[in-house]
């Protein structure tokens, strides 16, 4: 009912975990309820986007890196480099947790969203993803 | 414990959802407990928002447009027209899923708070949201 | 398995309540699950960020002065003064409720996550914070 995922990154990027985190539902059993997924980081997150389309996501982080600039000098916060505060930013825009509702036994997804850990830091990172599943009613 | 309604939306604007929401979790009879609710597509998104003045949601449609500009020349994903990214781009922001506390058997929403489905797109669009409640304890 | 927090904010600023929430895990005894926290206000949210580096949240108070200008001459959602509108915007923009997975007993945060109550508006507020847990499975 609770399971430990974890994920290589390498480096700013976006990777589609929806099938993991399938793999835990389909493991738990439960017919109808949430799927809670969780990143234990502050400078990586997870987010729902548009999964057919790869041009989306390379749109959105266009639009991320000139929302919140690398190397912006009004951040002091730069002990890891000019990605680090930023990377903070990035995250708590996007979210850190995301709950998917089950029904059926399966995650109740719309046909073209996709689940996705968004790695926010320029460097490689291992990354931990918890995923809960709590029954309805 | 759990439904999918539908709603049909006029184009670009909000959706005050409460009261279908509120319907759903007095169905469950459930009381006390979490009330998720998530919306089945990437170029829509649910929001809690101040629900007294229709001018917070104005204001809020005229920061996000000028934010995240329908048409970005920045933006390749544009075969449905101009709104298309920059719709990923604010569903993403104002977040896809919901959780609302329920007490007593009813949302323990504040008194300024309300449910708002916010259709991203142009054109008017059938969204699916789906309500599950889940017991506290 | 629910309970309601009070805090008192100074203004504009963010508050560690880790603690608190912890304390209403420790309390319901749940081993594995869920805990839901939930602002009931528009214009102060919740988030998870960085805990051991103060200059982390100045630099993300920094960003959002910017991105979210009080006194936006394009709000006309004025009537508390100018932080007012730019209040909501960024409540919608950070959120207003999480979800952290229970494991063995406690919060399931990761070492450098904290959580946050964040003041929006300029003058002391009271906010109210209703923390629910849900069993896993």
């Amino acid at each position: 009912m609770q399971q430990s995922l974890t994920f290589q990154t390498p480096g700013r990027s976006t990777l589609d975990i929806t099938a993991e985190v399938a793999r835990v539902v389909a493991d738990a059993g439960i017919d109808a309820g949430l799927c809670h997924v969780f990143v234990r980081h502050t400078s990586a997150s997870l987010m729902i986007c548009e999964n057919a389309d790869p041009d989306v996501r390379d749109d959105l982080e266009r639009w991320l890196a000139r929302a919140v600039v690398d190397g912006d000098p009004m951040f002091r916060h730069d002990t890891e480099g000019p990605d680090d505060m930023a990377a903070h930013v990035r995250s708590i825009l996007t979210g850190m947790d995301l709950t998917i509702p089950v029904t059926g036994g399966a995650l109740n997804l719309g046909t073209w969203q996709g689940v996705y850990l968004y790695e926010h830091r320029s460097a490689p990172h291992q990354r931990e993803v918890v995923v809960t599943l709590s029954r309805a009613g």
